[in-house]
């Protein structure tokens, strides 16, 4: 059985969603249980409402909820028994496997960086995220492609771009059932000198490396084509990247939304174009779509989402639970290169 | 008389769209002439297809054409009578006012940086592009924005990103009409600390600086929606941002082509959400709005896209003459904060 802590306050909705959500994944037949933690009282109240399996569910007291208004570190230190803190200790500790949170990205992974060790050979962490493309992708055709960084590491060396390619193939294979997923650099061209000198060197180091199958440098146009599995840039890029893709998400869904409510016959041939157009609106539901994991810790670490529904949490502790079953960081720890892996005797660089 | 320099040899669709887009602009009641810079037989050859007004049009023979599958610098250095030096130089003693290519962008700039100077306290160039937005911007409605660098400089410092302010201010003002734009620097955070130590210095810097409306950081969700008149980047950041438009504008167009030729029904649905279509279809047609300035020069030199029709052709002619009529380079200089102003003998700093 694994049992996934759930921070169960941070949602930008309330408790809600996060409780219905677990609640109705304890009645399906999974070998998974779910730790509620946060505000006793208001989480049993939540629960009174809904169907679950009690004995695949429990509620852990947390006091006081992160500020989201100041900044993370502050938060949490005035809050050191807040719900968030109290789900990675209950990780650390053993309790649970794997922490899923719908809080602040900053307050997650400085919770996160507080509690639990980063993975050896890890220097920083990455956030990923799965964003929608044009080609589908592995053996479920799968809309989606991962990026990371998207904003855990502004600024990133050589070698933190060979760990987050590590790490993107670890996930991708483990979630996404991608054998072995095409990665990828991004930069301003697809020759191997482009970029800043920190690409240029990881690239030499990626050619390299047998764990990871690389194919080069990609542009931003190659972003909504999807054209690789994983794209690796550093925090600061994926960050204006992913916010972008939503932009044009939003724009596309207002242009489209006029048009639905102009006029009837509009509608009609909106209607009509369901197919193709259902591809343009999961653009705009991929928000929906679960949960980014925080990779580079010795745990599990699922950020879903602030305005996740219930089924998007549930997606979420699925893809946690899923995680370390599959065992995310022993896979990454197999496929750093050799003298990134300091427990390794026959590197004298580490 | 304003007289441009076309470098008529560059174009991915051979001198045809070239020579067509200047003929019938000698046509037009406008105070423009034209040199047609390149191989002469060949562009007389063309010429001889078209009515155009001869006291208006001149060609100018030049030998050779820059190789693009070689570096810029290469190909410059093995064909120095090549149309983008021969043009450039037209400009730089005073037989042309300005310079307009549709070549390679690296040769493009690297012929403008053999050629010309820098302006006055700029000390790297940028290459500014127009994007397609949600919200329109100026007195004409311009469902465009501005955005640089675009590729001209991967790596700015602060003061960089100042000059592209001010440069950007200035193209706007002149070509867009805009009285103050509005400008913005990308990050990954509205914030006043968010983004690289650069961006937070000029963000320092640009709040001082009086002849900018500055608007503080915008995000990647801005760059779609069109927030700000002109967003301010590094030319790495701003290359893959840019790219990443025109593969969204790829996907949208492909996602409608689809749909227009599967199903007859569909077609007229599609056919009756025309006016909002248009906007989605804009965003696949930008590329054809003219030329991108590169900005930086003490001359005018507009690049034009590689693949653009005789219609861009001679809207990136009639900007490069608008630039030098509105004095471009003098609006640079007077907007520039006092320490990047190198003649100004009250900064110890120059």
């Amino acid at each position: 059985m694994i049992t996934v802590a759930l921070d169960a306050m941070g949602s930008d909705l309330g408790p809600g969603p996060l409780v219905k959500g677990a609640a109705e994944l304890t009645l399906e037949d999974r070998d998974l249980s779910v730790l509620l933690v946060g505000d006793e009282p208001t989480l049993s109240q939540h629960l009174a409402e809904q169907r679950y399996d009690p004995s695949k569910l429990a509620v852990v007291h947390a006091d006081g909820v992160v500020d989201m208004v100041k900044k993370p570190a502050e938060a949490l230190d005035q809050t050191p028994n807040c719900s968030i803190l109290t789900a990675a200790r209950l990780v650390r500790d053993g309790e649970a496997d794997a922490l899923v949170s719908s809080g602040s990205t900053g307050a997650v992974i400085l919770a996160a960086a507080r509690t639990f060790k980063r993975l050896p050979g890890i220097r920083r962490t990455a956030l990923a995220a799965v964003y929608p493309t044009e080609r589908t992708h592995g053996p479920r055709e799968d809309p989606f492609a991962l990026m990371l960084d998207v904003g855990a590491t502004l600024n990133c060396t050589a070698e933190d771009l060979v760990g987050f390619a590590v790490m993107g193939t670890a996930y991708s294979r483990i979630i996404s059932d991608i054998g072995r997923p095409r990665v990828a650099l991004l930069s301003n061209g697809s020759e191997s000198n482009k970029g800043t000198p920190a690409i240029v060197k990881a690239h030499q180091m990626l050619v390299q490396l047998e764990s990871v199958e690389f194919q080069g440098n990609v542009e931003g146009l190659d972003i909504p084509r999807g054209t690789v599995d994983v794209v690796v840039c550093d925090g600061f890029l994926g960050n204006v990247v992913l916010k972008m893709l939503e932009g044009v998400s939003e724009v596309v869904s207002d242009l489209a939304k006029d048009a639905y409510e102009s006029k009837f016959v509009w509608r009609v041939g909106l209607t009509m174009l369901s197919k193709r157009l259902h591809q343009l609106r999961a653009m705009t539901d991929w928000k929906q779509y679960g949960g980014a994991p925080v990779l580079g810790f010795d745990q599990v670490v699922i950020k879903a989402h602030g305005r996740s529904n219930h089924r998007a949490i549930r997606n979420a502790l699925i893809v946690a639970a899923k995680a370390v079953r599959r065992d995310l960081s022993g896979e990454i720890r197999r496929a750093l290169p050799r003298p990134m892996q300091p427990t390794d005797p026959a590197s004298p660089k580490s």
